[in-house]
């Protein structure tokens, strides 16, 4: 028979299994970190009405979805979490109690280009409170609280999310007049520390921003020192009067002054007033996140305070603040720099070695281990002890228990430490109190 | 602006958030059962090559499939976690142990036409173990025992897991010369308890099998009794001696055999020589699951052996055995039954409500908790005392923490359980004994 290659599409993550352990590992930290704070889970369809999903998108989205024609219907994988939570909150609004907290882990696609670190299949990791009409600026504080929390939990070394408030750069370009052009503006300083300055300066020049301007915006971006030295630069900016403006600072300041409650502060939690996601969504608070050790990375966790979550959908006003971890992106990373590659996961605690035939007694040991709850197994197959044994340390398994003739006859079992070489007969009534 | 209908698809499951907590607790009951008895996680790629997914499919697979054109390459989603098994095995021979034992928990897609009860999206849970050349038969019989083990941990009430072997079946075709007609006979007979038995008759007639065979056919796939009973039926046939029979018959012994050593008895495993699933992909055992109080179900838990997992990809010989359930459907079926309809489960273990705008004090109380791992969240938006219940109560959230004034001056918190109403202040330096 002619044979297939059997092959991975490039662009998806398929782990070996040790390795999807490690996966499986953080992707638990994070659910139950999401679950310790009250949110609930989610489940959205992967396939929606393409009319649903691409309600908003623009140019760059829709180029890049994955499309599906099924008879007359028009559908397309989802490209991200927050579009589908903003239908489900509009399709179920009498059903929610708000603010709604919800969590959503699941796979997107967006079909970029292939190269190393970019994925085409890949989990988001999402958080979202969305208010019915109005929500507490205490959520936007509550946030980054809980991602501190949980980066605290898992290893993964030191890092520090940057904050800032859209409405500061939006009083900033009200008062240079440059309202018209401030989603441009706001797309290009965020990339200063991917481009570098000049060339910052450059794309500001060719959108028609005057050189004094390039200079205001460039200066206040720039504003640096602690938090709270930041903010009182930023109140004393006499001239930057407006109404956007002043709102900016008070929730950019009590969303750091309640952050210090949580018990954050200034290695965790940074003002960095170049930080305007690139999206237009977002209205106020904008979070990004870096590890301090790998910063080229990028940010590993981003979002953000939006106005609006379903305006295609309701006219309900459902204002809302997220954030969402690209976890497969992430994992990558962290198995490349090795920062994972010493940990030894394994899904069972000890192989049972059969030396006899006597199934009914190894049985009787394993039937009595599986009440306990341990996680174990028996390796069925008739092979050498090495082989035997050698299954178990591949798989990090680090105990075996030898079960032979002499122990049906004693009714015992031998219970040997795989990195020590330690090794024990023991009474099979004494097996609760062993292991 | 004109909106947009906030649909979901028919055929996908989307649930409230309460709904899918119960779903997420039937999923990791799954999850941990399987991990329990040794089998690593697999995550593959929902898209795959068309080529590689349909290397062995037939027309009504291709038939149902979802395919995407992105530019030259053509592609396809799972319908199931099969087939993306044998590539993986095929593709990742050498890193992995054998017999490799994996799960996987993950959505395929199935375009069928949609109806109640069906779904075009839904969870496969699948285990299987996967030998190099050869496995063990105590294989055939650990699967049984750990869907037993998962179906007892979970409330779903009284089921059967019923066995047969289709070696029996296949000795039965070849005795009566009809081996080239044994896919489609096992189809026909396999709709048995569907259809009824005159229609099998009638279909079987029409496959061009005589009268007297059919009649041997109907006799032999009726016998009925204990299994050691059947066991020793099937042992007397004298005609029958054939050696894919006798093979049938031992393997089928040795099955039940251990299966009692396991701890099962005939109420929960029971020969049933109907069943031989539709695929002409098993070769021995299979297995179909059942719940007792509700039949009309059909099988909640289907598998079997098989000779050769991947013969499209290597021509490596790989034997193997496994069992899925079919969760979205089968939780769909509980959700209507009232089955799980009863239970309460919350995400969160309480709810502070505050009671003044000492937020300093109300996170000290909240850090505190969060320290201790407890599930928790304040509400911070200004609502009603009552309305901030009404929010507990709707989540199932079991307790409420008020913290006012009173308990700000003298250090203390005043917690309310919901169903008794009960409420006492405690000093915070209290909390933990008491939470």
């Amino acid at each position: 028979m002619n044979k297939i290659e059997p092959r991975t599409l490039s662009g998806f993550m398929e782990l070996l299994p040790l390795d999807q352990l490690k996966f499986n590992k953080l992707y638990d930290a994070i659910k139950s970190t999401y679950e310790q704070f009250g949110f609930l889970p989610l489940d959205t369809p992967i396939i929606e009405a393409s009319e649903v999903l691409l309600a908003k998108a623009g140019g760059e989205t829709e180029k890049q979805v994955y499309q599906i024609s099924r008879g007359d219907s028009d559908l397309t994988l989802r490209f991200d979490l927050t579009v589908p939570l903003a239908k489900y909150v509009a399709k179920n609004y009498g059903f929610l109690q708000f603010p709604f907290k919800r969590y959503q882990i699941g796979k997107v696609y967006r079909g970029e280009r292939a190269q190393k670190g970019r994925f085409r299949e890949f989990y988001q990791c999402d958080i979202d409170i969305v208010g019915d009409g109005e929500l507490s600026i205490l959520n936007d504080a509550e946030i980054p609280y809980i991602i501190y929390t949980l980066f605290k939990n898992i290893n993964i070394g030191a890092f520090v999310i940057k904050i800032n408030n859209r409405k500061l750069l939006n009083g900033l370009f009200a008062y240079l007049n440059l309202q018209d052009k401030s989603v441009d503006i706001m797309r290009i300083i965020d990339k200063i520390n991917k481009i570098g300055i000049s060339n910052v300066k450059e794309e500001l020049s060719n959108l028609g921003v005057i050189e004094e301007d390039i200079q205001k915006i460039i200066s206040f971006v720039d504003i640096k020192g602690s938090n709270k030295e930041i903010i009182n630069i930023l109140k004393n900016l006499a001239y930057m009067d407006n109404e956007t403006y002043k709102e900016g600072i008070e929730e950019l300041n009590q969303v750091v002054t309640y952050a210090y409650d949580f018990g954050m502060n200034d290695d965790y939690l940074m003002i960095d007033l170049h930080i305007s996601r690139g999206l237009d969504y977002y209205t106020g608070t904008v979070y990004e996140t870096f590890l301090k050790d790998y910063p080229e990375l990028g940010s590993i966790c981003s979002g953000g305070r939006y106005e609006n979550l379903a305006e295609y959908y309701t006219d309900r006003k459902l204002p809302g603040v997220g954030i969402s971890i690209g976890l497969t992106r992430l994992f990558d990373k962290l198995l490349d720099l090795d920062i994972l590659k010493e940990e030894k996961i394994s899904v069972s605690d000890m192989l049972i070695i059969p030396m006899t035939d006597n199934y009914e007694y190894i049985i009787k040991v394993y039937n009595n281990l599986v009440k306990q709850n341990k996680r174990l197994q028996i390796f069925y197959d008739k092979r050498s002890i090495k082989s035997m044994i050698n299954y178990a340390t591949k798989l990090n398994i680090p105990r075996v228990i030898f079960i032979g003739d002499d122990e049906v006859n004693n009714n015992t079992i031998t219970i040997k430490k795989l990195d020590s070489f330690e090794q024990k007969t023991i009474k099979l009534d004494e097996i609760a109190k062993e292991l």
